[in-house]
């Protein structure tokens, strides 16, 4: 292996691989990055078994080859280069040799035979969804998947086709069952949806780092309890997780007693004070929502107490609940308007929040007993 | 106790004070911070008994009064605020009530009885010194003192004054056994220094943070094993540790038989390369001084090796030695030139580095043995 590459464009790559690689497993090959000098460029692939990235970047190859370094150490020594041209070799030993200006280094590898395969994919529908759009699905469902529940269906995200007089989209939905997501995104193609289909916590992260850059469109392929999402020059692969989904729309609230209009901003300054008190992250927080007020107040023993008094429009009559601050926080941070409508139906039963102008998500909190 | 204050006044003010109190202390009236409302305006005081802060804030008191609370919780709120106003009382059972805007807040307090002493203060001398001089000489020394150091005289900074042809200064002088760094600064007046005075590093790091804004006089006094930094508004007082500076004299090298001219960017990039490879903070890199080039090379079985070129001036002969790549990354840090200047003596003797163009600071770096 013989090639010159930008050291921008490797660095640009190399950075691509940082979430996707292990550090602290127990099998230290997975904290590699594979690099493959071939007639097209330099392919840079990293992998944990459960997810996989493939970079293809432009390099000046004078020899193919392959080689696994470790990913951190290499992209560490790359943005830290001064020169714009980096010559990597593969040297005697399984060593990757690398010279820019007056640095040289020496690195060990692994070889390419010792590096995990990226399985077969066997597309059985191909869709392409723009890359802001992908965005904002796992950015609006994210903070709502549990984090190693042991109600397995719970550590990811479920995928669904919603298909009626709007049109074809797809769901992404997420629950810890204590509040759920739910966000729509339209595509073109097929996209050979099968139950059971979770994307776990991990993919989602590395998904929302990887789709950076501008709007463009993805193609999205779906094969037997994988995804592939490719755009120029990046593939991204993953497993599914292969859980039951609880049946969210059991959960939905079926009436509206209370419509509350609110302004995010507001609402959002007001919640970050309240926090400030509120250390324990499951404790009930008071709302009081009257006519043309919302009062949001909490009292703590050692900490203190707050009381906020925010403006609202409500139609239906009074009612006080206990809500999850941090939940309604995490709400707010991912609604894209200024303002955010909650429909209440009882003092126990599950709130639904939404963007008044937008039909693309909606969110439900479950209240909290007041002491 | 009754007042107005701006938020951005009292906001500036508790953010001062954030970095005296202690937070993890036995002793809970430490993580607060005490308000003193008198005819002046708003008096905060934070102390945990070895430093201590009072500020002198513009407020509009209607009645005279003082509590104690929590002082991070306290600027959590007051940051948090969005009308520019703060109203604060002194309410029933020693609370702290704060109104602002639509926000109400009662905070639980602690009688000023119960709040620690500022200790009276004897002023032996006083002198001025501009905070952009002691800051300068706080961060060329910081880095320097030994962190909990069984030899006592180690953990904190020695103070000593300079009187020669060049004038009246004030030196301040750390080191941890393997490295060294002295500082210089003119000042006005007198300083009444006497042995056995170290600052502290908690003083060193508070001291930092304090002097920000426009460079303006600070009056400097030095008390019985206590020193007291005044300006308009802001009093910094903190006790000294009692402790024997080592004879620094004693290690400062005697001969220069090799004189280094070395760009200080381009060294400090092939410093930060290297130093990506060598994980162990006590790793020997070896240094190979020849003329008008030095080679930085460094050898790890299990990370690889590294060989950096970098142009110099050499006086004198070739030269190998080894340093530890973090002590030089620090001196770099503070430089002001561009240019840095390293005397050699022989390969194991102590290395004096300083800006060639300044005789405001000097730094001596230990060499390690090469494997």
């Amino acid at each position: 292996m013989e090639l010159y590459i930008d050291r921008n464009e490797l660095s640009r790559g190399l950075a691509r691989v940082q979430g996707v690689v292990e550090r602290r497993s127990t099998s230290p090959v997975l904290s590699h990055v594979l690099l493959a000098a071939g007639e097209d460029g330099l392919r840079v692939t990293a992998t944990d078994t459960e997810v996989a990235f493939i970079g293809d970047l432009s390099a000046n190859v004078e020899k193919k080859g392959e080689l696994a370094v470790d990913a951190n150490n290499l992209f560490q020594i790359i943005r830290s280069l001064t020169e714009p041209t980096v010559h990597m070799t593969l040297g005697a030993g399984q060593r990757l040799e690398i010279k820019s200006g007056q640095s040289f280094f020496r690195l060990p590898g692994v070889s390419a035979e010792e590096y995990p395969a990226i399985p077969a994919f066997n597309a059985q529908g191909v869709a392409t969804m723009n890359t802001s759009v992908i965005r904002r699905l796992v950015e609006q469902s994210n903070f709502a998947v549990a984090t190693d529940d042991s109600r397995y269906g719970l550590n990811g995200a479920h995928v669904e086709e919603v298909n009626d007089e709007d049109g074809r989209r797809l769901r992404m939905v997420a629950t810890d069952g204590h509040r759920l997501s739910a966000s729509e995104g339209t595509y073109e193609g097929d996209l050979a949806i099968t139950p059971r289909m979770l994307i776990p916590r991990k993919a989602l992260n590395v998904m929302r780092k990887l789709l950076d850059g501008h709007d463009e469109g993805v193609e999205m392929a779906f094969g037997e309890g994988t995804i592939r999402l490719k755009r120029p020059g990046q593939t991204f692969w993953f497993r599914l997780l292969d859980g039951e989904f609880p049946d969210y729309q059991a959960v939905m609230p079926t009436e509206c007693k209370h419509k509350v209009l609110i302004n995010c901003a507001v609402l959002g300054n007001a919640l970050k004070r309240v926090g400030i008190l509120i250390q324990e992250r499951n404790r009930s927080v008071r709302f009081s929502f009257s006519d043309g007020t919302l009062e949001i107040s909490a009292n703590n023993a050692d900490r203190g107490e707050v009381k906020e008094v925010v403006p609202v429009e409500l139609e239906g009559e009074s009612i006080e609940m206990g809500f999850n601050v941090r939940y309604l926080q995490d709400i707010l941070s991912v609604l894209p308007g200024n303002t955010v409508q909650l429909e209440l139906s009882h003092t126990l039963g599950p709130c639904l929040i939404r963007d008044p102008s937008s039909t693309l998500a909606f969110f439900v909190v479950m209240p909290m007993r007041l002491d």
